[in-house]
């Protein structure tokens, strides 16, 4: 393979995953690269779990923090948590055993809103960054850095961290180049300008990240591919809400409330999301662009249909076959993607500015429409808030999908109230299940109530949720949104008690 | 008494209140002038009062839809709530028998974002406004209007509606003229631009508002104070929660963290900010900056202090004291305040780019730092989240501030669960109350908990938190936000039983 490491000066800091892990000590706070599964150093962090593993064999306490993009893949989070080597971790993380750890009280998690990660790094108040630890696809003969298939907080890592670690990774495809577009215009305030972005398809930046090479203390060439899951295909439920959805943007765009181009979608992770966007495809909407967090199978699914012109996001998130296809023909969707970093594909300013379109999942919602995206019932965190809070907040319009009911129907996506709120009411405009579409726009609770019990709840919930509210409206200490106290998490406390909402 | 009209055209326009009044038929959506209690129409919303009590007398129902700015005062919503005239309102009330009315289930209220609320109008969302019934300092000779002592939603109002009804108060200080700063740079998505503010002490729009001569129906001439309440003059325990905070401040510039003359003010309304405010004025900070909703007294102490450069708000929150000293001086405070649309003044793009640091009340937090700013008990409604949530999620540094009981000891600000969430954990940074300060930058929620229940609760109440911590930790399904879902809302149920949080 040919070397990715054009700039000879820098050749010399080449060096085995072992020797650059052995430079990061206990304690030490490492800013990773990595969002969604794609871009994650995949050597440095298993040598590490690898040598903290050791430490631990000799009795040695062995610890270190985690900061990342989102979240990353088993060599990361996955090896990292099992080796009980992660103290520390932010902004968001899917991983299954480092979830396992973080539930079991085992591990520190704080759970970040993404766009907020890069300015309170440079802000100060999430202490000192010791090492940055990125994988890039190539290293250019000036020394800038071709971004690999996430940019994430990786410009803040490599401007921040006093150390830096490069992982190159020949896996990724070299064709990626240009297709970035890294914003050098941040400051701090008093200092802080407008970002000059008013377009989906625009770029502000540069093709590259610059970086210190006197910062730079290892480099590790790896040939790794990116946690690329598959989706599930999308079945009846996915269909149903997919439908309610188009029908939606439909009456909106004949109202005159939309264009017929729509406005800039944004899409959660996850099969529900992947469904909406595959459904656009057969939708009447031409000319669409998205500006959202990932780009994933529906996504390319909607530019191979000539309906989407351009995909703003900060990194991939793409089943084996998509990635496949990307790869073989890089040079044609180059063009029609751009990745920046995740403070401007998540920044309020940008996301109000063009309007977006914002569809995002969740876990639950109450009668009164406030969601919880995170916490099962309550405490058991599922995976984090990632973007949603920043899109849901500042959307055109914000949307939320979930099917009306989770584990064979023994949960109810529709509770009395959220056992833990990540979206206050004001921040969900419309709430889809396969059930039906809640449009809760310029509604007051009592009326959001009525109409997401009617429409979205699950038959076999609804009547006990009509139930909860009409007595609510008879027992509540106020009636601007009817509470009964004792009430409110009791069909959480049944799912705890009995393995089901259902009395 | 000189006319305030100057256009000559425009005075065979004026009526009496009553006639402007008779033109508002049941049902009608009316968007009224008013924020916090200054510049709101004072004589048609009584007349539409007495209008509307005719009408039940008669038998008829009648009710009107009304939107505004914010809080206005008795003439208006506690006139109108009075007469049962009100079906629906946005976005914030702080009107005694309107809150009655509101949680005795009798009125629709929508408690919005206040930075939302014209967006969403244009966008179609709230449904069409029929009528704009605008105070105004004086109409200028081409016709535009000299805004009063808020602006608020007006100008939206005035563009939106399809009639307009002004009332013309010469009770307002003709020096208020060159104040404000109407920005009509606005636009619906895809045609939206940045915003071109880069500081707070800066002019981007017009003096005065436009507004389509031929919609005007009505012109009412007035002479009525703003509603101008006292405020609570500093306690001991105001002065210890500013002192906390202040402490923080200067620890923070210290650190290098914020700028000696620190970075713009943000301050909610009320005895406490006020009292924050004040102890600004013995602070060692020079040259500061105000960017935030409401101009109220302690503002006005700073800028006597010279302690404060510039006020950037979108109205005025004044005792009668505070108000008869700007009156008497308005031609010197002018050049050091401007007045702007709630749209700017509480815009996400401008809080963040200025880097504000914002400064908010709260009902309850609970121990992991979710605040509740709107319900008692989680369902009877005080006022509304108001711009809260505009400054708290965009701030550089997002503080609340509380004394940490209520009701005589009988409540504790903070709870093991928030009953209600208006701000989830990850837009509360800092919480003060007078036994001291909790903060809760890059903290995991376990570890955000354990300083809120040392630094923040009652010694009355911290055992108790203490030991619903220790429990939740054991028994909790789990462990990234321990929850006794059972215990989570029990204080809650207690005070509404016992009258009392205590045991």
């Amino acid at each position: 393979m040919m070397s990715r490491i054009a700039c000879a000066s820098l050749r010399n800091k080449i060096m085995s995953a072992e020797d650059a892990a052995a430079q990061i000590a206990s304690g030490t706070t490492i800013g990773m690269s990595g969002f969604t599964g794609s871009g994650y150093p995949k050597a440095v962090p298993l040598a590490l779990a690898r040598q903290i593993e050791a430490e631990h064999a000799a009795g040695r306490p062995s610890k270190v923090r985690i900061w990342t993009g989102a979240s990353t893949g088993p060599e990361l989070d996955g090896a990292l948590a099992k080796a009980d080597g992660i103290e520390f971790r932010l902004p968001y993380n899917s991983d299954p055993i480092a979830r396992e750890k973080i539930n079991a009280g085992q591990m520190d998690y704080f759970d970040m809103h993404l766009s907020q990660v890069a300015p309170m790094a440079w802000q100060g108040f999430l202490g000192p960054l010791d090492v940055a630890v990125v994988e890039v696809a190539g290293i250019r003969e000036d020394g800038s850095l071709i971004p690999s298939s996430s940019v994430g907080n990786n410009k803040t890592w490599l401007d921040r961290a006093e150390r830096v670690i490069l992982e190159v990774n020949s896996w990724q495809n070299a064709a990626l180049e240009g297709m970035h577009d890294i914003y050098y215009g941040t400051a701090l305030p008093p200092n802080r300008v407008p970002i000059p972005l008013t377009r989906a398809d625009q770029r502000i930046g540069e093709t590259w990240f610059r970086c210190d090479p006197a910062k730079i203390v290892g480099i590790v060439e790896t040939e790794a591919p990116d946690r690329n899951l598959p989706f599930s295909p999308p079945d009846e439920t996915a269909h149903a809400i997919a439908g309610h959805l188009l029908e939606f943007l439909k009456h909106e765009v004949a109202k005159g409330r939309l264009p017929a181009s729509l406005l800039p979608i944004q899409s959660g992770v996850g099969n529900i999301a992947n469904a909406v966007l595959t459904g656009l495809v057969d939708s009447p909407f031409e000319d669409m662009t998205a500006y959202t967090e990932v780009i994933q199978d529906g996504m390319i699914d909607l530019l191979d249909a000539g309906k989407l012109r351009m995909a703003s996001a900060t990194a991939f998130s793409l089943s084996p076959e998509a990635a496949a296809r990307l790869n073989a023909d890089m040079n044609r969707y180059r063009d029609r993607m751009i990745l920046r970093p995740q403070e401007i594909s998540n920044h309020p300013e940008i996301i109000r500015r063009l309007g977006c379109i914002a569809m995002n999942g969740l876990i639950e919602a109450d009668i009164y429409g406030a969601v919880n995206s995170t916490h099962l019932m309550g405490s058991r965190i599922q995976n984090g808030i990632g973007g949603s809070g920043d899109f849901a907040r500042n959307a055109y319009i914000s949307i939320f999908v979930t099917p009306s009911t989770a584990k064979g129907g023994r949960i109810s996506a529709i509770v009395p109230q959220a056992s833990h709120v990540d979206h206050i009411s004001q921040d969900v405009q419309v709430i889809v299940t396969e059930q039906g579409l809640a449009d809760l726009r310029g509604l007051s609770p009592k009326q959001r109530a009525a109409v997401i019990i009617e429409n979205c709840a699950h038959p076999d919930y609804r009547p006990g949720l009509a139930d909860y509210f009409a007595r609510a409206r008879e027992g509540s200490y106020g009636q601007q949104s009817p509470t009964l106290l004792k009430e409110a998490l009791s069909w959480h406390q049944r799912f705890v008690e009995t393995g089901s909402m259902l009395p």
